[in-house]
């Protein structure tokens, strides 16, 4: 039987975050303390009006619909434009105005480009920027742009389903 | 590990299809004949405004999404109402003008009861209706009325992970 | 001053309506009783997806937003395709299930065409097809297709504002 | 003949705009400047998810589907939350991102009062807020929060219309 699959096979690992000023947690994410777990990381800006639209209110969406001891939602303010614009009051704002609940950090700035740290290192395109990475730390999408809700939530549904599979087979 | 499940456990066996008059395939459809597939069943109606706002746009997204191997959509028009104002010319006629290209059938209807064979094995409470049965025959969802994107994909994710697991194991 | 209007100036004008089977109302609507009023015909069919999910609905709100003694709704069903799934059974129950409280009639059939006559009068290009008709009977707009609501707000307002200063002007 | 208005009788003058650092124009612009035209002004704030998913967008569709001539759009920035993440790089961006192209200000902030004097002066509940101004410098629509688009559409229109009568009468 030869079935195609809901969900990209494993590509490459996710590399790690490096971010500073983060909200919502007590402590700084990283991905290495998330293995077990999705995690869905959510790469916007305040400033771009389609991380407005639509990238923020798809992570506020899933953070909501699933247990977070399942799918953990990591947002990241990847500040490539406006820096003069940007600070962090303005994104404690935000996530204050918009009622965000989920973790997020500011990806660490770097001095010989306007690109943060964070954002190179997963060569992502622009922002809203969404990248699936399953319970063993590898990266199963990354997309640029609006994400459909049905096919974005069957992937993730697929990882759960996956991470719990492997789950029971680690503890037999 | 005790982990929250994406898609309710099996519950109840998925009574068989009766119905007649069936578009987009060439004979009946049973479910009988679609086991090792994730089917979703939409139960409408042509004259019922939800129906032709939610269930059915959301039955065609859903069909355009997944692979049939994986995944069939079958419509199931359970005329409970308006009965004087149905015919099969007016589904052909609606089915035309909406593009739809999953297999839709008319539920049978009873002599006694104003409620079609199939809507009343299953215990409809109205339309649109969804209802989510897994790969060896079981209903994993059953619901009235709009249906949420992002959990109904999860759901069918998860869904299609599973029998992709159970057919490995099938196979071994 | 020389400045621009918001609503086209006065073209033809409309020509009679012939329907029969009229609802929501006691007697078939002729257009020479609204004179004074600004009407908004709105051209539709059941079995057509656009008319269902902009034309109707829009109709629907431009009869709760205005007063009927300033601007009437009327609905023509414009039978020009699928005519063996249409009856007036069919008509009923979409405007139960769709809850318009507007008068509708459907349009009278022309032996040696598929177009019915108010279609053909108006030279209709299909379905939903709106005419806006000032209250001294001509027509200002005619459209096919959808249409927005902030234009066409503003058209029909400035039509009432016109025909308020027509009627005071008649009355001094 | 007694009508109904589409569009609310004379309230109060609208009070003059006090603002500053204005964007999409070459000098600030005031009031006492665009009598003859109608005049749609939106209150707003960047930090606002209403005035972001409401208010701006639908200032811009009221920018572009009126000729400056007759109905003139203007923004303006009434910070009255959030004042120590806002600074006129922040509206900058915003502009830029959103594509506005109509002129917009900062509201002048007051000393001894989290609420700018232009806001203060209008009594403006908080944002977003649109304000109907007539030919003439009146005050015809005060509201806060969402606007629906066939309302707003109908009113505009209507003042275009009477504006376009006195301006007859005027020249007459």
């Amino acid at each position: 039987m030869n079935r195609a699959a809901v969900v990209n096979p494993t590509s490459s690992h996710a590399p790690e975050l490096l971010a500073h000023s983060w909200f919502n947690t007590d402590r700084p994410v990283l991905l290495a303390g998330l293995r077990g777990r999705v995690v869905v990381l959510v790469a916007f800006q305040v400033l771009c009006a389609n991380s407005v639209s639509c990238g923020i209110p798809q992570a506020r969406r899933i953070h909501e619909t699933f247990s977070p001891e399942d799918v953990t939602v990591l947002g990241l303010h990847a500040t490539f434009e406006h820096h003069a614009a940007f600070n962090p009051a303005v994104l404690k704002a935000f996530i204050h105005e918009y009622r965000l609940e989920f973790p997020i950090g500011i990806d660490q700035p770097q001095d010989a480009s306007p690109i943060p740290h964070t954002m190179e290192r997963y060569k992502m395109r622009g922002t809203p920027s969404l990248v699936l990475i399953d319970s063993l730390g590898y990266v199963r999408k990354h997309t640029f742009g609006p994400v459909d809700d049905l096919r974005l939530g069957a992937e993730i549904g697929a990882l759960v389903q996956e991470s719990a599979a492997i789950a029971r087979h680690s503890a037999a």
